[in-house]
């Protein structure tokens, strides 16, 4: 099976260029590499269209070849790497944008489409597809749909599922699947888009997307608190969210996340750094106005707040805001995040509770996130060559996931399960509902072949 | 069976004011009652708990008693109607509001709270649950959930799905299962609370749902554009869906609803009257001033165009609003009303298909709903008493329901599959989608005792 790029069937079936050795170090990681998950697969297929990966997963339902879907490959939990072997699936080549009606606010497009494509595309007919996941450069809407991918604007706009009227799944035994349609509401079925979208590639593989978008926001205002410590900066998020009014995003960094990516910010580093807090309003220019009016009260009671005035600040802001991630990783060149989500009364509870369990395991923590969903991404920092350090971080993840649970938050916001956090849907799912978890899996994928160990 | 009311082991559990005989004919139909869907129970159990429930499901699992769950009654497609017989479930005891967090902008509530009781308390707390199913003083969250229900805000909005984060449900063989929790975002099981939500009570019955809340908007505008004929009705509803602005709700009645509804128009009759568009506007002050007026402008053109100013007119409009389903059903005693709805650039051909099914079958058509939806409420008018027409309408609401369909439209948009439209979920699922319907619901409900014929 280590020469699988060289089977006869599946070579009769995707071509020359549809099959390929997995040799391209790309293809053996995702975005978690830093923290050692890793794979090799047996062989990568690039199939052209949904019908070749219906076929593909025939052959490999037949003969028992576990399928490892993958789109851009920007995931934080390892999901889209073949940690146990089996065939990688790229989506890649399934890249049409189908249709872009701007009268009836939709679009359609094949899993390959990378997210920014379809905000430039909307944006173009004057429309807004709100989910922006980190990497949208990178990262594919298959992926962003199987993770139910969130982001900064999830707090106003909800995550990917809300932006789904239908999917294109291949499920097997390898069937094409259509569910949902192109109307903007429709109870008729189970919600079967709702079943795959966050699936992580363990129930089907998406090959296709139909998209609700609504008119673009005319104005937006952007505006920027920065704080001495956690609890001043706590204190403005709270009175943010107290304001009367629902912000575009509501972003924190912590004072080691601010660190790490301070020397990029927009206009230099500001007086007070200790914590800080980004805000948006958008809407008419009229809500703009009122609404970012409320939020830089909200803002600047404790702290120093700045505004990005111009679109092109505005844009700057955000691109600054994307490369946290990497600049925090940057920091000690390895990091493991845990991407969780508490109610929001207990948003500042997780981020000392983050600290805490950091300090036991002599670690560094930098953490930042989506605070108006109480979504956090707490990073434990070390060197990817200290297998010491590895180790503690992953302690130190577990011990914080529990303590995630135990305030009724969920131990995975927006990134997914995936293999990083592989068994431990127990801590926030009771007996009952990791029985039926199971069976779902079961009934839909017998013989355990979809994205085999991750999400169960 | 018939007189399961005097079971013993039913009556242990439940005491007797648990358990009762069905001699209210309000218990043998819901809002379907015109069109003639009706059925005995054998019993009403009436559970004081989510552990009852528990223990009911448990007994009837185990003796095999049909269960049909049942709400407010307000349903409009005979779902929660025992037709076959069974025991009728009513939810109506568990009404405890168990929390409200204005801060954290959330509420959990028991599944027999009903839908105005939620709305009220989240507004005295200065918030917004925004799904408004037309009879919110009678239906439960219990029975939105089990619909997934909508109402005319869902443009702006959502459905009730949107503003779920997790519920209690009892599944066979009598367990009661938690799903999602308190947070406001998270991925980590499948989506279960969406598995759930409009499953129509065929896979489990909704105990309790932990639900989203918004701070409410501070401004409200709301407008209404007569017209000579559904030409310019289109033309107005396609000029406000282009004006830029999401409206918080886009109206249509055409003549015939409007013809029903209009003797109770809040102001009196206006000149115009073959078609009525109503669009509301909603945010801070600014954003409700310009996207009003943005609104206003696309309504005024070929119409003739009011403003309801004050909360007051605007909350009389809406009460009338809300009454437009009894005045179409008082016009001749009956109804039909086939809950559709289409992508928006079928929006004029289905109203249109309307018209033809109702002439071919010597019928009147009403028809209104949301317009920026693509949702219509087509209706079938008839006596009750005339067995030809009612049998007439049945084939119209049939023939409707294929055009519908072929314009990849859904059959059921917001009101639910349940009884009126059994069978029919072929006419919008593939062989494949179908069948991976039908696995789910053997696979929760192997003994078919959930809601038996609807749905599915």
């Amino acid at each position: 099976l280590a020469a699988l790029h060289r089977d006869r069937e599946l070579r009769a079936l995707l071509g020359d260029e549809g099959l390929l050795e997995a040799r391209d170090p790309e293809w053996h990681h995702d975005a978690t590499e830093s923290q050692g998950i890793a794979g090799t697969p047996w062989a990568v297929a690039r199939p052209a269209d949904a019908e070749q990966v219906a076929a593909l997963v025939g052959i490999c339902w037949r003969r028992e070849i576990p399928i490892v879907p993958r789109g851009g490959g920007s995931g934080l939990v390892g999901g889209a790497v073949a940690v146990g072997g089996g065939l990688l699936v790229e989506l890649a080549r399934l890249d049409r944008f189908r249709e872009l009606d701007p009268g009836g606010w939709r679009a359609e497009v094949e899993a390959g489409v990378r997210t920014a494509t379809v905000h430039r595309r909307a944006r173009e007919s004057g429309l807004l597809f709100p989910p922006d996941p980190g990497a949208a450069e990178q990262s594919q809407i298959g992926g962003n749909v199987a993770t139910n991918a969130g982001g900064p604007h999830s707090l106003k706009y909800g995550t990917t599922r809300a932006w789904l009227t239908g999917l294109d799944v291949v499920i097997g035994p390898g069937e094409l699947l259509s569910t949902g349609g192109r109307a903007r509401k429709d109870v008729a079925s189970y919600d079967l888009t709702g079943l795959f979208c966050g699936s992580e590639g363990t129930l089907g593989i998406v090959t296709a997307a139909r998209l609700r978008l609504i008119p673009a926001p005319a104005a937006t205002r952007v505006l920027a608190g920065f704080y001495y410590g956690a609890a001043a900066g706590c204190e403005a998020i709270a009175a943010a969210l107290a304001s009367g009014v629902v912000p575009a995003a509501l972003e924190y960094l912590d004072g080691a996340a601010l660190a790490a990516a301070l020397g990029a910010f927009p206009g230099g580093a500001p007086a007070q750094r200790g914590f800080l807090v980004l805000a948006e309003a958008d809407g008419s220019e009229g809500e703009a106005e009122q609404a970012g009016a409320a939020l830089a009260e909200a803002l600047t009671a404790g702290g120093e707040m700045r505004e990005f005035a111009t679109p092109a600040e505005q844009r700057e802001l955000w691109r600054w805001r994307g490369g946290v991630n990497g600049a925090v990783r940057a920091r000690r060149g390895g990091k493991l995040s845990v991407d969780v989500a508490v109610p929001l009364e207990h948003f500042g509870a997780a981020l000392e509770a983050g600290e805490q369990v950091a300090a036991e395991s002599g670690l560094e923590l930098a953490s930042w996130g989506h605070a108006g969903d109480g979504n956090l991404h707490s990073s434990f920092l070390f060197d990817p060559a200290d297998v010491a350090a590895v180790g503690a971080a992953e302690r130190g993840a577990d011990a914080l996931l529990e303590r995630i649970a135990a305030m009724g938050g969920s131990i995975a916001a927006e990134h997914g399960i995936g293999w990083a956090k592989r068994g431990r849907l127990g801590l926030q799912l009771d007996p009952v509902a990791l029985e039926l978890h199971r069976t779902i899996k079961r009934t839909l994928d017998p013989k355990g072949l979809f994205n085999p160990g991750k999400k169960v």
